[in-house]
């Protein structure tokens, strides 16, 4: 029999009613004749309660505590598996709950965000064998000394495809609130369209450079193990196998390629820009060595030298919520780093255009900066890679770039 | 060092700021040279929503179901572990949370009301070693089959007294919201004492009586493994050494023994009779039995023989909450019962007089059944043991027997 992974999000499971209407679907899957494994996040808002209460009473700034932080905020999943579990018996589906510990789903040491080591698949397939539903709660395992450890926000996605891949799942079923991915944000660009599918590259470059819809780290872990993985959503009445929503596959298998494939953005990160650095070796890492220390992801970075060559000016991007500590990180090391002048700006946004399609035609860049300057966009910094671009602009003209692009690579639905 | 287990319920760590005033008694304990385990309940309410929960999702009615119940319930003392190991942490003591399943505190298969069978005590004296005080969530361990499992409402003082028997602990502190134990419920009789010490057979008496302030299974544990168990308030300036509360003690350690020590009573019972059931053997056991099967305890019972013995009257208690299902087992076995007449009453309380001195005093139910008579209260159905008489009464006399009774065998304080 097939193995179908499902996974659901907070707001899939917010109340009793959504978790009926969840174990409605996932019975419909296992009539349909396969074996089912659901990862459930913990029920919306129950998480952030969790999250309150620990960070009213710790800094959460050592292992120890990170913890006791994993053991408090992983009890939201576990309530939600093991009242999924209850309402698939109620329905007379075979179920029980799985707590990462129990699998096991086991991780390193870095609690608070662990990453997954190794799934034992034996005790879920013998559940199966069984003819039993495998409800896991998602977003934790075990880390190396029996502790609760958690996979960090968005967890539970990566949990699931993890176990699709543990498993060799047929498929990965994502639901979530919305029903798939889309061109561009469709509360921001009505004309926005669904895409039926997208490739895990393209995927990947959404995820990190703004779209929602997945976790980064989890779509990563399906292009590594190639599960094949669909997003689709929990409140339509929606099932993997016949309405589908947005299905991660590989290269090969989308026929016909458009030039770009979405456009994500992100109001999410802030500009630091550095004048006139002496322009000498080691001045990037005498910046950036400090900022990793501080555990500071900087994304896109800069550097403009002077004319005379003497003098440089460094431009980067941090989170918007990391902006005081790299800027007091900065500060701390004026003496050493010899700026003259320190300049940040939390009023950017990024926008980004994506698409495999970008390594077969040519030019695209260049239209992309035309039809913002057409806008009278300014870019302040600009990042590539081979299937994306990615600028920064003043954040009030976000709706209006994102419009203007969608239209000008002809995404807009008809 | 000695080792001190420290409980604390659910009203002691309703919010943050009690958890804050949890940690700072520990603080204290610990530096006074106690190697510290505290055990905690779920903040106050929060077993309630969960409960409130599964029962909306399940008739936990079988071990599966009672399985998923424990898996949800539990981690509301998960919570508070964490919680309160991150304020001790803090607070620059060395602490750590400890789930059932990390201990390993070792269960029957009974989820939903499980038996302790066995708690490795190697973790946590491996933790005082390294001078950590261990933070326990309490009510819950690990069954045969590594499912989590719950002992039951209140099961936490029965992991507080199981965890001091288990590193044979110097004594055992119950931090509660009143401040011992009382000789009467002091809400009803005013002028109630608090009592110093009691012997362990008086507060098991007690606790099944109705008194609530220790569950009756932590009491017979502390009983069997001589574990001193002190009950005490979390909410006044009190910790175990200096200010103390009640003290649970073998009888030789009471010097003076009075005639009576203490007055319990319960609301919680209803009575059952059948009239005229035909007097032949076996007739007990066609009662009883239904009802156990049906898991309904029946604790009093009285048989009178009709005059020309071919009858009797057939007159026990159930809890209040099974009448309903306790009469409808009765009734469906009327052919073979015979009874006449079936009478409930739910609108009786139970009344006991507890003493270890009822042992030497005689004539202690003759006063007893004499005070209730002046008062015009009419005893329904007596049973008693070696140091316990209780009576049925009406439950409009409740509180005219409790203060008659206070005051005749001269419990009232001065």
């Amino acid at each position: 029999m097939p193995i179908l992974v499902m996974k659901f999000g907070g707001t899939s499971v917010a109340n009793i009613e959504r978790i009926r209407n969840v174990a409605s679907k996932v019975k419909r899957e296992v009539e349909a004749g396969n074996q089912v494994a659901v990862v459930v996040s913990a029920m919306s808002g129950v998480t952030n309660q969790l999250v309150d209460w620990v960070r009213e009473v710790s800094p959460l700034s050592n292992k120890r505590q990170n913890q006791e932080y994993d053991a408090v905020v992983a009890t939201g999943e576990q309530v939600t598996s093991g009242l999924l579990a209850l309402v698939l018996q109620g329905m007379g589906v075979p179920a029980r709950s799985w707590q990462g510990w129990q699998i096991p789903l086991k991780t390193n040491d870095a609690y608070g965000k662990a990453r997954i080591e190794h799934i034992e698949s034996g005790p879920i397939q013998d559940a199966f064998k069984a003819g039993e539903v495998a409800v896991v709660a998602g977003f934790q395992g075990i880390g190396p000394d029996g502790r609760i450890a958690t996979l960090g926000r968005g967890g539970s996605d990566t949990s699931a495809v993890a176990i699709a891949a543990a498993l060799q799942a047929e498929r990965c079923d994502i639901y979530t609130d919305v029903d798939g991915v889309y061109t561009c944000d469709p509360r921001i660009v009505t004309k926005a369209k669904k895409l039926n599918k997208v490739t895990y590259e393209e995927m990947l470059e959404m995820a990190s450079q703004g779209a929602k819809v997945l976790q980064t780290r989890s779509v990563e872990m399906a292009m590594n193990h190639k599960v094949r993985v669909q997003v689709l959503s929990s409140f339509v009445d929606q099932t993997g196998a016949n309405l589908p929503g947005t299905l991660l596959v590989d290269e090969d298998e989308i026929m016909e390629q458009t030039r770009i494939t979405g456009i994500a953005y992100s109001r999410d990160e802030a500009r630091i820009t550095l004048a006139e650095v002496p322009n000498k070796p080691g001045v990037a890492a005498a910046i950036f060595g400090p900022l990793a220390k501080a555990d500071i992801n900087v994304d896109m970075i800069v550097q403009n030298v002077t004319e005379d060559g003497k003098a440089t000016d460094m431009t980067f991007t941090v989170p918007k919520a990391d902006l005081a500590n790299a800027t007091k990180v900065i500060e701390d090391s004026r003496a050493t780093l010899e700026y003259k002048k320190l300049h940040t700006d939390a009023n950017v946004a990024k926008v980004s255009i994506i698409g495999v399609g970008m390594r077969s035609h040519a030019g695209i860049a260049q239209e992309m900066f035309k039809v913002l300057g057409e806008k009278g966009i300014n870019i302040q910094v600009i990042s590539t890679s081979e299937i994306k671009i990615s600028v920064l602009i003043a954040e009030e003209y976000t709706e209006l770039a994102l419009r203007a692009l969608h239209t000008a690579f002809g995404l807009d639905a008809q």
